[in-house]
């Protein structure tokens, strides 16, 4: 079963080899990063995206900026360090793992420079532990979740929290991986995730690639699912789980789990724990990024699909309150309300 | 205030002329169809698109067909006529305007052939009968809901049933416009409509000629809309509606009325009573036309957005359960549950 990696070293020795997310599936395109702005445009542009895949390319992104001086010179080095991080924290505000891997980057950085070890180094195998903690949270998440995806399980899924948000198997497609390696038969039904479809292009691609069948719906059409009796299950990632076990997640996934609800479907959530947020209430106290018009307007075969005059609304995240999910699927095991983080 | 017509009789007298909405927003493009081919192409492709409309269309299509007799040929007059309203009333199977109106237009041509009136005078007197009780009915329509759209009114619709859908003003904008015109301030939340985004392409189009305030949101960001209180009211059309109240209406209808229930947001349906199917117990006798996968597979900048391997599922209409309707406007009323039709 092929696992696809969004974000690695690059083999040539020096910066982060990419896959170019905007393209799929059209194209595979890889790409290495060498410099700070070209971390921070990868994020903004979503060329790199998910929450986990985030944290780990922050902390790999993180080096590489500081490898490549160009963009930094005239700072001292623990100033180059802090302006990178704090550039790099600055692309995104609602997933949680961008600043708390840049917050262990920092810290271990910190004390590299105060007792004198190579800052480059200390900060590479840093950011190798991250990635591969992360590898291996992926795998807990999914032998811990794949009980709850029986054989010829029919799984809906929204946005994209596999292999390509994550240096794993992702966080809501683990347990369907970790399912079919098992040898079970699963089914999933990808919601293409307006406006930037990463259901449709990246949840189907990888798991086509992987040899699952996937059938991709527009989002409107989860309900009628539902109700013809198509879905037996939701699994969804998260970009930030507040206190209360509120779930900040992609704009939809809150509609998704109201219909749930009224389907009496099972409406799960998997991300590693490092999303908990616990100094976050509830759900109220999380920023949503509101993104750029254009991403509304601009989709529909290059031709303008909302005319001027009308104004549009894009938040990227929402909501979902903690009373509409089932239960949260972490690398330690899966947890039912009431929560106690 | 500038109310759109889709389908009229050629000022030119001959055929009739609609308005191409695959060409909206970009270009407003008119054009006079003159053959049963072109008729229902027309229909086939969405050039005309919406249940009242569709009944409108389907009657003046049928004198077009006959009056351009090229595609005819070799047909007696009655044969021609047979013809013609099978082919057209094959085009599309969920709304039922679309045979409810070839019905009456057989009815009346038969008449006039067995008593040796002429056929094509008696057909375009019918079909502008049909045009002008149209107009009428969105007009009571807008009449009767009117009262539901109070000052300051948020409103969310989904799709569009609209000016463009009908000879008039609308079914569920019809109350939105009746309430401009007495002069209260009225927004409208149009959610786009995925596949063919007739809400940001058609409904924001039509209300922001109109100058009524209108904001485009992606399907599946209802649920945050609704939860953040940005909706007083939803209003949706029909295309068919069951003797038990059960509705069929363009895909996603569904899941707006599981949502809209949720946050206790009222829930109308607005649809002229020839959208009321009596011989139709409940909504599991209605059958729902499956559209072409390509609908969901290339709309993002010409691109394809889902990889080979993947199945697509398109229905384009889905089933809300009368339970989950508040109310349903015709011309006749606003008529609440248990219903009487």
């Amino acid at each position: 079963m092929e696992i696809i990696v969004p974000v690695r070293w690059s083999p040539l020795g020096r910066g982060v080899r990419i896959i170019d997310q905007r393209r799929l599936p059209a194209t595979l395109v890889e790409e290495d990063l060498q410099s700070l702005d070209s971390v921070c445009e990868a994020i903004r542009t979503l060329a790199v995206r998910g929450a986990p895949a985030l944290g780990v390319f922050g902390a790999m992104g993180l080096v590489a900026a500081l490898e490549g001086a160009d963009d930094l010179s005239g700072f001292s080095t623990a100033d180059r360090m802090a302006t990178a991080a704090a550039a790099i924290r600055a692309t995104r505000p609602t997933a949680v793992n961008l600043p708390w891997a840049l917050d262990r980057m920092l810290a271990v950085g910190t004390a590299a420079l105060s007792n004198g070890s190579d800052l480059l180094s200390v900060l590479r195998a840093e950011a190798t532990r991250i990635f591969e903690e992360n590898w291996r949270m992926c795998e807990a998440i999914g032998v811990h979740g794949a009980p709850l995806v029986g054989e010829g399980a029919r799984v809906m899924t929204h946005c994209n929290a596999g292999a390509l948000a994550t240096a794993g198997i992702g966080t809501a497609l683990a347990p369907v991986y970790e399912a079919v390696r098992a040898g079970r038969h699963v089914t999933v039904v990808a919601s293409e995730t307006r406006p930037l479809l990463q259901g449709s292009r990246l949840t189907a691609w990888e798991l086509t690639r992987a040899g699952i069948p996937v059938t991709v719906i527009a989002d409107n059409m989860a309900a009628a699912v539902m109700r013809g009796g198509g879905v037996d299950l939701c699994i969804v990632g998260a970009d930030r789980i507040a206190a209360n076990g509120d779930v900040a997640n992609k704009i939809g996934t809150y509609g998704l789990s109201v219909i749930a609800r009224h389907h009496a479907v099972p409406f799960y959530v998997a991300a590693p724990s490092s999303t908990i947020d616990t100094a976050t209430a509830t759900g109220d106290g999380i920023v949503i990024e509101q993104r750029p018009e254009s991403e509304v307007t601009g989709s529909a075969n290059g031709v303008a699909t909302v005319p001027s005059g009308a104004s549009v609304y894009n938040p990227a995240f929402d909501v979902t309150p903690a009373d509409l999910v089932t239960a949260i699927i972490t690398e330690h095991g899966v947890f039912h309300p009431p929560y106690r983080f």
